[in-house]
């Protein structure tokens, strides 16, 4: 899919390894198999098999780092055990596994301190200096045994080209890898930065949404960082919606190591805003190819709000469209049913006029006007059939009271969505 | 399915025309072909063919009414007229069409009125008492004209047998007629009161959820009927989800005309409770069956938290289950995913303590525990598939900290409901 790009930024190749200075590696340590509670074996997830399933990403010097975390009550036991080693508001690398979330077991904490322990012996660094994250089944113990007799393999093999296979042992249900990386100016220097991002269901807007790590050489504090990246999360991966669950192993994490040589950023300045600007590229464009690589979608839908009262108003009801099943169904099935996006609207939960809304759509096959004014118009169904062929739809809503505006994305709901997670443990 | 019975009523048959005086009818209009705003003909629902699409409804006596109605913006026309009507707490008669929501139209209102109008004048009614409801794909311009030409037969054909024929007019991708009534005392008389639902998509806990018109021959103010309606409500339609999108069009109505000659109920009284008790019975039976008939559904689940710190609480909880896709596809793929439940009651929007939630699930096939103190539980994946090969099925969350306790009710989702969806209009 498309790149898309906002300010002065490059697109440049090597995702979490673009930056200088970090290397990484992904194996399959053997987490694809595992043994069940009740003592039987499964396969998890058969295209697993012969796929990566544990990752390493590492930099060469200490990072600033900062993270956001799920409002899920039910928090993976891995996301308690970053939260601790992050509070310094430093960290020098990631561990991260597939297959198992590691999350509602009774040994949770112990299993994800284990592997901290694992990787920063073989790293020669402290436990505390790692970032842990697990992402797969919810409620199976977690076997630390792959982990342990794979963890030589997985840092001898760390490389400045590891991305790959780094993304490969992060990916579930996904069906295309995500990574992306920037260049961009900080004080006259290039900096780089580069993501990886895992996820296409259980993904909802409520906070970080998925496993994502991010890498930059540029020099910035770890407040900063967590500013910038707080500030983003919210208009980029949590207008992201695949199919309503928020999972309970979210995480977003930034490491900056500091390596482009740039002055330190420690002001709300111009480098600022550069940085912020390139987070901003970087996490839209991983929102979008997770939109797109939702479970079972066939297509991004895109939905544009603006002229509301407020951005929060634009937010909440572009959410409420790209949410809604019934919408969702409709974009599957090319079936330019304008009431439906009417419904969406008119039960988003804010305070507007719906008399004043007007609804349009749009893809390269088009532009067609759906509503005006709370009214569905008269529109042309062969150019609707057009416009919905596409791969990438936007739903364009104008309230017609204010300034505020927001950007979601969604994806359609699919019979293969429903096939994924009708038998996702066998 | 089986029924569901609390307290001291007894079910009988008949379903709006249970209780004494109230005759109903249904035809076949002619709405199921309708032009297209474009010009073309298209059928939009293949089965509404030979399917009844106008019904009445219609008291010999004046009755005390009320109603409740959908929380979307985008309110249907109908709506605006019924709530205007029934401002005086009376009404006589229910005109409803399928086929067409008569929503998002620049005319609604006035067809709106029209069809009470061509009602009344084939009743010898005042317009003003009449009720009006429209179901159907939003955003078309009803055409007024079938109505027009129906309504002589319509009204020619009521008779004291006629709920059947009223309920398939009002059907629209329902697959199984919604109806119940019961008998009841009140101060030594034998009250009745009888109900049809329709609704099966777009079903949502965000208010009336649906067109739901309940008779009875009880004698009752108008203020008391509104206050056990917007309770009941809350307990019953209020919570049960088919797929997250709150309708435009939905009402609930009560109609009342006293003909069973119990002495009036004007307090909360004895009676009172015994009438409150009949429409709770009433609507809890029709929520489980449109639960069960959600589109597409193979299963009908049940979720019952208790424990909880409120009532509230507990209704958020179980709510945030039965809605949730992945709980759902796990359900239709008959896969015990307990990890789903906890995340779904994780993400729940209330404060509580995970580490003290247990989970069990039971149906016919038996019982099972599935996690305790928030965690995932060894349990035999064997009894776990008994358990879900049933049609009806039981999630139990105690959360372990009072007395707080909720109903929800939801449905599996499948691929039919996307293939139902995907193509609504052609």
């Amino acid at each position: 899919m498309e790149k898309k790009k906002i300010g002065n930024i490059k697109f440049v190749e090597g995702g979490v390894c673009a930056a200088k200075g970090f290397k990484a590696n992904g194996i399959q340590c053997g987490l694809a198999h595992k043994p069940l509670t009740s003592g039987e074996s499964v396969n998890v997830n058969p295209a697993a098999k012969k796929k990566n399933d544990l990752a390493l990403i590492v930099s060469d010097r200490e990072c600033a780092a900062a993270a956001v975390y799920t409002t899920n009550k039910a928090k993976g036991a891995p996301i308690l055990v970053t939260k601790k080693h992050i509070a310094d508001g430093k960290a020098r690398a990631v561990i991260v596994n597939s297959v198992n979330a590691n999350t509602c077991n009774p040994d949770g904490v112990e299993k994800a301190d284990k592997m901290c322990v694992l990787a920063a012996e073989q790293l020669g660094i402290a436990p505390e200096d790692m970032i842990v994250a697990s992402t797969g089944v919810i409620g199976q113990v977690l076997p630390i045994e792959p982990i342990a007799n794979g963890m030589k393999e997985l840092a001898e093999g760390l490389s400045y080209e590891g991305n790959g296979a780094a993304l490969e042992a992060i990916m579930t249900t996904d069906t295309m890898p995500k990574e992306i990386a920037v260049e961009f100016e900080m004080g006259g220097k290039i900096c780089t930065m580069g993501g990886m991002l895992k996820g296409s269901g259980m993904i909802h807007p409520n906070m970080a949404t998925t496993l994502t790590f991010i890498t930059t050489d540029a020099d910035i504090s770890a407040e900063l960082i967590q500013r910038a990246l707080s500030g983003c999360v919210k208009v980029t991966l949590n207008m992201a919606s695949v199919d309503g669950d928020t999972s309970t192993n979210d995480m977003v994490c930034v490491m900056a190591n500091g390596m482009a040589g740039n002055k330190p950023v420690v002001h709300e300045d111009a480098d600022y805003q550069a940085f912020e600007n390139a987070l901003y590229n970087i996490m839209m464009n991983l929102a979008r190819m997770m939109a797109r690589d939702g479970e079972g979608a066939t297509k991004l839908v895109e939905c544009a709000v603006n002229g509301a009262d407020s951005d929060k108003t634009a937010q909440i009801v572009a959410k409420s469209v790209i949410c809604s099943s019934l919408f969702k169904s409709m974009i599957f099935g090319e079936d330019a049913n304008a009431g439906r996006i009417y419904c969406a609207i008119g039960y988003a939960d804010a305070e507007f006029d719906i008399s004043k809304v007007d609804v349009d759509m749009c893809s390269k096959g088009g532009k067609i006007a759906l509503g005006r004014k709370g009214c569905v118009v008269e529109f042309s169904e062969e150019t609707a059939k057009k416009v919905l062929e596409e791969d990438e739809i936007t739903i364009i809503i104008n309230m017609g009271c204010g300034a505020g505006s927001a950007v979601a994305w969604g994806c359609d709901l699919t019979y293969d969505y429903v096939k994924i997670n009708g038998d996702y443990r066998s």
